[in-house]
């Protein structure tokens, strides 16, 4: 699915860059060239599905001012970097979008621990870069406020989930646990706040905004639940990063807990050789917990759908939001 | 130095922290266990010199509001707290005012990786932490734009001097190059930030803020200078941590720039012996860096006074600029 906008953020995003570019060369070359590799990893790759959501809400809520709007929309992929920067760090991840995670970029030129350290601090960079833009949009101050509650509140929300899912152990989890973390680590800020954020700036009414929440926070479990599945049965090359990490990570996911197989949860969290990687697949085939994920997702989204419908959102947008739904359901990368 | 304000500074992160408490219990045990341990750290100790001089321009510069002020204020502590946690995991320090660090004390509980893990996300929760008392306190929504930009600014430039920080290598470093990490990574955050905070909340004008910018950054690195003095020359008890820490993990200070030994250079960076720690002591006064520190320290110190005296502030917060600048250049701890 190719969403629009998407060379309208980038475009605005690799200006913003080159003014940092400009100012940061003066300070020292070594932060210059951390800020290249800051916008490398930034501009790799990504669908921009937040910023595009952003943008959606807004119009589909009545907002006019597409290039304000496309201004702030940018900022969430700062955001977007400041969590993945970390979360590479924190998963030990090398690769992420084909390309070096910034820890590992670093490790061509430092050891180990300079290239961790140097990474955290340019994931905490990524913050004042993603509240820069809305500070500096020309929205009314008034709004900017509302929209930083919003924002500030997501990043809180995603921290809690990212903590609960580091939390060791998948023993005594349970759905409805797993369906927490969902809810906070993903479906918060990939979905349910950027349709808040652009709702906000465009002065919808509390009520839209909460079914917007709802939808938002259904169609991020479903996001996040198909991705649980691309990670273990998908395509490598399509994706982006390794298959089978999550279960070597031993990620709480639905599959898992679901599956609740004695083999998996001793197998789970440490070094899997393929062929243990491929029984794990089978043995989540045979328990039924794949099938269940796949039509969890297709439950949610025929649900969400019908929310959707029942939005009060201008046409172009609701097909949009619709399709969207669609894609996440059935997407393969 | 006792701080006027320093209690109810205190009081106010108790207050919000009673708030995340009593909604994080209801997420999960784990959570609110993490939110516990942050309280503790934020509140452990500290000098809280960074809410007291926003409090102190504010007031200085005709701000009546002294409620909303302390809450906003408050703020820049939970702002600390993010530089500490990720700074405490960055050095691989177990100690901060007395007590264990944030990493450190997971580690009684759960694995190294686990542990840090946890201190990085941690660390990220106290950004959207600082930044809500700023969006709910009462000043106007214009007022609290500005100062959002001046914080955002603060957490950037800190972030800079972090990077310059942790690039290895002293060998190719002149005073320069270190007064240039010091304004960036600590003058920035501890005075002139906090000073033009509150200059901007209490609608000083413009000069009088280029006015504060540049006694911050001076008072910042005589504050930093005496810091690393302290580092190496200091009382452990007082101090809170460990002496000495800095040589072992090579920091780029002005002693060590200054002194430019070969014993030193090749020493620093490394495991130290304690009579190695003496050695490098001795060296630091034989080569005259200590001396030249401590004069330059002098120096600013007069400096920074002539300065306060041509200040438009009222004479209470004068006289307390005056009473800090005195402190900072004699403090022991």
């Amino acid at each position: 699915m190719d969403l629009e906008y998407k060379k309208e953020i980038e475009q605005e995003l690799k200006k913003f860059f080159s003014n940092k570019k400009r100012k940061t060369r003066k300070i020292s070359n070594e932060l210059f060239d951390s800020i290249l590799r800051l916008e490398e990893y930034t501009l790799r790759g990504g669908k921009r599905i937040r910023p595009v959501l952003i943008i959606v809400s807004y119009l589909g809520f009545g907002g006019k001012n597409l290039k304000e709007i496309i201004k702030f929309a940018s900022s969430i992929e700062m955001l977007q970097s400041f969590f993945l920067i970390h979360d590479d760090f924190m998963d030990g991840h090398d690769l992420r979008r084909n390309g070096p995670t910034i820890h590992a970029g670093y490790k061509t030129k430092y050891g180990k621990k300079t290239s961790d350290n140097l990474a955290i601090d340019v994931g905490d960079i990524c913050i004042s870069y993603a509240v820069q833009p809305i500070l500096d949009c020309k929205f009314d101050n008034n709004k900017k406020i509302n929209a930083l509650k919003e924002f500030f509140s997501i990043i809180e929300k995603t921290c809690y989930g990212q903590l609960l899912d580091l939390i060791p152990g998948t023993k005594d989890v349970n759905e409805e646990f797993v369906r927490k973390i969902y809810e906070y680590k993903t479906a918060e800020y990939t979905i349910a706040g950027p349709l808040k954020l652009g709702a906000i700036l465009a002065e919808a009414n509390s009520q839209e905004i909460k079914k917007l929440e709802k939808i938002g926070i259904k169609l991020g479990l479903a996001f996040q639940i198909k991705d649980d599945i691309l990670g273990v049965f998908g395509n490598e090359k399509e994706l982006g990063k390794p298959i089978g990490s999550d279960l070597i990570e031993g990620k709480k996911t639905l599959l898992i807990v679901k599956a609740n197989n004695r083999f998996i949860n001793k197998k789970i969290g440490k070094k899997l050789r393929p062929e243990e990687i491929k029984r794990i697949r089978e043995l989540i085939i045979k328990s039924g917990s794949l099938k269940y994920s796949e039509d969890l997702v297709k439950k949610l989204i025929s649900n969400i759908k019908k929310d959707i419908n029942l939005l009060g959102i201008k046409a172009k947008q609701k097909e949009f939001l619709l399709n969207l739904s669609d894609y996440i359901g059935k997407r393969e990368k």
